[in-house]
């Protein structure tokens, strides 16, 4: 079976964990979101891809959630040293020598896309990775800070103010130029399901899809599409989604979120149990709905979730 | 006073510990070699001008002499996991941060002796430390390997090599259209002396000389130029100038490296008292020749060869 997952930072490879335990012969494809990355000390940084592969390569910092096990930080604090920063990025030792190394073969005239491969012949995560694309894509986030308008990076509104301050646009710099990366429009084309993983809707799943060709592929695709809610009671499970929800004029609803999807890209969605009596909103906007536990509190939790998605799949299928 | 020092890596390092102890007054300019520099994991490295600065500043590691003080390797060791190499230079993750920030800033246009300057800034050496050239200069080695002649980077033939086999000829490839960093001929022209310390006079001093001016501004200087043997006892102090000799055609005797500078560019020059005997023949070279102990064994007996060569300079400038 041939699954594509699209996926952001940690909701996606977590999810993705489960989905390799709940259908460990799957033929997993993922399109990561590189809307998040960010140029830092001359290095290419790229946090979804990297936190992907580290977690189903069994590199991942389990309590955080990103970054490398067993990190340290001496790279950063002599950078600090000499005054340059940012501070508020965490960049580790061990993670500094993936940017370094991708940042080399970027020079040498590397597409992402075989950068990205390249350092999963390392991490075997299982999955055949791909960036959503190989141009460059950088989601701007619009906020007022001390009574100014600025148009901040996104790694600026989510780790320095911990978006703290409301969104009133979010904007995927470059998006309306790229390219789907070698092998996305393929894999969604030939995909037996496509899943949407409890990724952030706005800033990674949504930043993929606009990607022009890619929504087009999802929503045309002869695969069943079944996502997750990322929202669980009024809530993000993890994150601060509801802040770019809000700016996108979208509800922090389970039930919102598959609307503002829509059932022109979704066929099934899946809240949680906490939700369930949202499921009818969801049906009457014509997407199949199920209400199943959708806390990834472990891989076996997530599995059941992935199990969940992939049954829904197949009901909507037949 | 205002004096100027042409200095190598370890020893020129050492040498200039011991004269700011012996002139904490004294005004010293340090041209440094960066025909050693070298491009690693697409970051510029300067060992020699870094040596120097870490030496001074006091995050030098003692026991090895180069490189930073608490070292660890991370980076290093993830960058092999990853398969990229080279495994044969100890590129310290203190250290690595020197690098970026080095990178960042001649990526952002400055050149190296602002860079210098810069990074300066937080080590506080207590000299002005000048690049030679802002110029790529880069010290190749010919060599025979495995019956195949070929030509390397200084530093594979010195730190992988451990220059294991001979050096058939040290080219400084760029040097002949380098120009001497902003502030080097003007440094030496306003001497009041100028040392050449117990480097490597084939790749270190004979590097800094090979940039087109400055010899000519070191023999032509109102100074006088008072340089201290690297060869003690027919053996170099420490590293292996001997190899490197070897491939100009000159002997690995103390005297030998006098008459290689020449009197044209040399008015003193301090031989180790074990090297007594070879005094004669320097001085029948025309340069004024002492013999004093030259072991850099602590930072006193450096002091005390820094005084020598101070007296050994108002000695001949009278």
């Amino acid at each position: 079976m041939r699954i594509v997952v699209l996926a952001g930072g940690i909701g996606g490879a977590r999810f993705l964990r489960g989905l390799r335990s709940a259908a460990p012969e799957a033929d997993v494809t993922v399109i990561g979101n590189t809307g998040d990355d960010i140029h830092l000390f001359g290095l290419k940084v790229c946090p979804d891809l990297d936190t992907v592969m580290y977690t189903l390569g069994g590199g991942i910092d389990e309590e955080q959630g990103w970054g490398r096990r067993d990190e340290s930080f001496r790279v950063k604090s002599e950078l600090a040293a000499y005054g340059v920063g940012p501070e508020w990025f965490g960049l580790g030792d061990r993670d500094f020598a993936t940017h370094v190394v991708r940042t080399q073969m970027l020079g040498a005239g590397y597409p992402l896309s075989a950068v990205t491969e390249a350092l999963c012949t390392r991490w075997n995560p299982g999955v055949r990775l791909l960036p959503m694309s190989d141009d460059r894509v950088e989601t701007h986030v619009a906020v007022t800070l001390d009574g100014e308008r600025r148009v901040i990076h996104f790694q600026e509104y989510w780790v320095r103010l911990r978006a703290s301050v409301d969104a009133e646009a979010v904007v995927p710099v470059g998006a309306d130029e790229a390219k789907p990366a070698p092998g996305v429009l393929q894999a969604l084309a030939e995909a037996d399901v496509i899943l949407l993983p409890p990724s952030n809707p706005v800033v990674s799943i949504g930043t993929i899809l606009a990607v022009p060709g890619i929504r087009e592929a999802v929503a045309s695709a002869a695969a069943p599409v079944v996502g997750l809610s990322p929202i669980v009671g009024g809530a993000p499970v993890r994150g601060m989604a509801d802040k770019v929800l809000a700016a996108v004029g979208v509800e922090s609803t389970a039930a919102a979120v598959a609307r503002h999807y829509g059932a022109g890209l979704l066929d099934g969605w899946l809240v949680d149990t906490a939700d369930a009596a949202s499921a009818a909103e969801v049906e009457a906007a014509g997407i199949r709905c199920l209400a199943v536990p959708l806390m990834m509190t472990d891989t076996g939790a997530t599995a059941a979730m992935a199990r969940a998605a992939l049954a829904l799949a197949e009901e909507v299928r037949a």
